[in-house]
């Protein structure tokens, strides 16, 4: 039906502008004279991954703008969901794609190595942009030397990034999104109340079946008391309010305390209709967090066996910096960290009728 | 040690051009007022298929010039293993890649389609080179409606998938390579004899348990009989070199008779290290090909979940297309075969002393 | 806290059954004295795809559980996608295990091949159970020679599969399941109706296109409206009952009437909350049957390198059989055709405001 | 041909001992009467990863013997290299396959968690077997509180494992197939005194084009010869054998001195056709010891999101466990290690004629 339709013929080359894209490698081993086969794969390899993260900062936008609202409609958090599978399956791609790169040995590279200096991946600015909406705070990034990564960019780069430090991520926006759940109120009584005595009723369940134990001797009873106090403590870090501020100021902890019930509340009753695509959410940021944790460490893996010890061509030790940065620059690990406070659906507060309700789909009724 | 050396420093972005390559996305969809989310993704995945091919081509380049020489050197057989090696993991990408495209729903698909017609990756230049310098023949492709493959390119695209068809491709040179193989000739006798004779003694034996088992009824040797009178044909069909003219006049087998002799015996005493690399090589050469099956394969379960049976973006019913492809384009098939006339070790002909010598390593004499 | 519990102290080689599933490995080869290597993986690999089978057999078991409840709650459903989310994990390692069996040469299989005979993967039980579970009919199965599958299985094997023949699958449980949304009734009209309307009006466009188009020529028109009535042709088979009945008695579709228009229903309004999961749910199956579809595909591809064109150890060619069945053994091809339906956002019969409602989540009026 | 073999005929599910192995998932929550449908995953997962593992460590076995001999043929070293490749495959399936324990969730876990105690992967005999055997030394693991990983196991287990400790392991028979390489004597020379003088020089051209540019400040001078410095230090701790000794003392080098030199003068001249399969060994073994590296790490990601902060199953935080141990349990490091002392191929010491030939094949002469 091609010549009906009011727009022009498109031809594929044009359309992907492959003239463009398919020209823009040249190698400097060639402009030097020391033809190094290998180059062409390390320019093809980077820019196919400054196309991806071209991707995921445009699916990253979209994700901050659906929370952005202050009303979200609940098939807006699917539509973010599936922006998150978007961004997640292009991350497996990532970190499968290291595998080609690493047909080329540490020899080959060797050949061309010395021309590039002192360009990095260090310098992606792309990679910088996403990091900064995710949500990774300046303070929390592990830096290299006493420099910030500012300094290895020029001045319309720098610009770039510094835009993206300034605008609220999507952790500041899901915080205060989850700060915004209704479920937490449950009428003459309320969610967290309700979890708190859960808890401790648990916990002093098995304290007195530490105490009350003939079998064990008096070593055994102080190690299981122990061990018992330490769990204790962990709970106490997010039950109570004040000892989550202590955790907050040591940087040991990051997302807001009515904000951490909320996210509670979705673990703990997923099982809700309602509760299922913001539990997927939450799971799926997670993987997105995981998913740069297991690039960067995989990439640290190929850079140690590519140049070893040796200087990166960055001037940075590479393989260090990745891997530092692995652990260092998670976002979402509070939310990783809820599997802590879990406690046997056997032990869930029940839901109050109303909520439960609420939580559930209205056409129920009118289903003969 | 930047500022030393002679060559200029390297700014990563510049160096990859990104400037060029991150501003070549240009939605249509935008473009006619109806902005549709996905577009980008669609532009995207096909500019880096397009980049990864562009890789391929380069390595296939670099593999027919080793197999141009008359006498390639036993570490280039290496090289090209490596070569191909790479192309593999490409297409590995490649093939896992189709996940990212499919996070893209047939809804969010119907937002655009419309606008590109009848732009189609079956415009793809490079996929079609790829084929050519492989090996595939015009004869040998699947052509969709009457049309060839050139009638969809425009002018100066046709002249370039052209000049790939009229080159010797890698089927062709390494054909060629196969036929030079010292190895055939043993002296008073022959490789290809002893093959010979090696399977018509395991046939007869075969045909002699058949023949004297009395514990077989009439039916049961006669279908005994005509099992085995299939696998006496199969391998007739490969030892009888006028069986073997027949098969390529009709279209069935396309590896010349001495080119297949040479194959067999290298998968046969693949265990000798010299024919290590040789055999690596045809095995590396069936992956690419069969890899290239399943791509298209796997493009094709993509295609026809994301239209139906609906008319392709470019007038073509992508889905059957890709799948028909899938097994008519294979190039190696072949040597993929070889395996019908494998014959158990025990009952392989021993190498002539002399021979064994030539296919072994020199330094073991010296070695104490 | 090990001691207190009521439970006994567990450990690890015992509650895994180790002891006997480590020593459940017999090489014949071994047994008849030529000792071949391969033998082992070739054993485990067969091993550890039985054990994965039997853990989908008990993810559609719970499926096929949750599907004969006549009134299925929502998170039901969600549960069910969450089954279906596991196999489709474990069929990813089902595809990829096949890298692992291809480190075993052709040379290395013929080792042990003959003492196998006629054991073969075709003997499976649990898979043919799998397939039975999720709906292939027998009259659907492709038939290796005059024979049935029972016929290559014992006595005590036959009435396993025939038991799960004779069970409703997975496909008859979800298609009465779809003739039970209750979204198909819009009061004054129905969904069908205005759907029938919608295409119509999208078709006859089209066709005005066509015949006023001044710029086409004689030859031109007629080409188009070819292409038009084919595509028109298509929608009718899925728009007008008859013609949808002719198609089910010629085996070219199966799901029911009233199923299909559910099933479309779910797919053109998946943006809507309360079908988001349905939604999930169709489009899972469909994945399951493509990835079986892959791995029956790159199964053949392996046994035709492995065996080539002889016979396989089952006595059947293994790789056309594998090859043939991948296509025709698809039990979900109708859920996956109904992208051939679709028609763009903007043209969707709105839904009346009272069906919107009930689509929607009741608790939007409490947020305020 | 069934009937005429001299060997019984086969049953698939007898030959597979599929009674046996089928018959071995009891599940615990269904004995204690809280029936918890994910503990079904939970054991098959377990039991697929211990056949995995005695596939690992049947190959490890037959490469232990191959490195026995004291003189191993060329073929052996290609035989070796696919034991290794077929290592690598089902380590990637490893990894692959946390993917679908990653389906059940958190508080799937829970609800059967509490019965397993204390059973946990940290008894898993089988992988201490697989790292003994590799060549993890006892001094060198990292140990959980103050017990040995002995301390976990039951009396049989334990003399299995010290079995394995006391035995020659893959690094120590790898080491002193190294230390037997004949290409180190160079006649009037040596491999290392021409490798020694090559990087002295290309140092010393290093610290001349510091010290004599005028473009360079004082402080700028001075941070390039720190980083210099650097260079020189690291190139001098393989290079001098009291550095090398000292390292080794430290524990920072495993290594001995003459199997470094040989290592490295593999990595350097792996072009020459006889030293490429020593060259794979060495590549594959680091392999191995990656996919190791990353399975822990993986692992250590998935049980942290399961357990969160929480005491693991078998008493230990399995996930910081996991973490320290995906480091520290690394044991071809050295190996890896080696890219630090590569040097550009334009700067390798050119081989003696009499060398190259003997690293050549000798059939090169009787080839036209």
């Amino acid at each position: 039906m091609d010549k009906l339709k009011p727009y022009p013929q498109q031809y594929y080359q044009d359309y992907l502008n492959l003239e463009k894209i398919l020209n823009s490698q040249h190698l400097l081993s060639q402009k030097y004279g020391h033809s190094a086969h290998d180059e062409m794969l390390f320019i093809v390899v980077h820019q196919v991954y400054e196309l991806w993260f071209k991707q995921i900062i445009y699916e990253l936008e979209s994700l901050l703008e659906i929370f952005h609202n202050n009303e979200i409609q609940e098939n807006h958090i699917s539509i973010g969901v599936s922006r998150l599978e978007r961004i997640i399956e292009i991350q497996k791609i990532l970190i499968d794609q290291i595998n080609v790169l690493e047909t080329m040995t540490p020899m080959d590279f060797l050949d061309f190595r010395d021309f590039l200096i002192p360009a990095s991946g260090f310098q992606s600015v792309q990679f910088r942009i996403i990091e900064n909406k995710l949500g990774l705070c300046l303070k929390d990034r592990y830096s290299y030397g006493d420099n910030s990564y500012h300094s290895y960019l020029n001045e319309s780069d720098q610009k770039k990034v510094s835009k993206s430090e300034s605008t609220l991520s999507l952790f500041d926006l899901m915080e205060k999104w989850l700060e915004r759940t209704p479920f937490l109120d449950w009428g003459s009584t309320s969610f967290w109340k309700e979890y708190e005595s859960a808890v401790q009723e648990m916990l002093s369940d098995d304290r007195n079946l530490i105490k009350t134990n003939d079998k064990l001797s008096k070593t055994e009873k102080e190690k299981h008391l122990l061990e018992y106090n330490k769990t204790e403590a962990s709970f106490g870090a997010v039950l109570d309010s004040k000892e989550h501020s202590k955790l907050v100021k040591e940087g040991k902890w990051r997302l807001s305390h009515k904000a951490t019930q909320a996210a509670l509340l979705i673990y703990l009753y997923r099982d809700q209709p309602i509760l299922y695509n913001p539990y997927q959410l939450l799971k799926k940021v997670c993987d997105v967090d995981e998913l740069f944790t297991t690039w960067r460490y995989r990439h640290a893996l190929m850079v140690s066996r590519m140049i070893g010890r040796k200087i990166g061509t960055g001037g940075t030790t590479g393989s260090d910096y990745l891997n530092k940065t692995a652990e260092k620059h998670r976002i979402f690990s509070d939310i990783g960290a809820l599997s802590t406070f879990l406690i046997p659906r056997s032990a869930l507060p029940k839901l109050p009728t109303e909520v439960e309700n609420n939580l559930g789909f209205f056409y129920h009724s009118m289903v003969k």
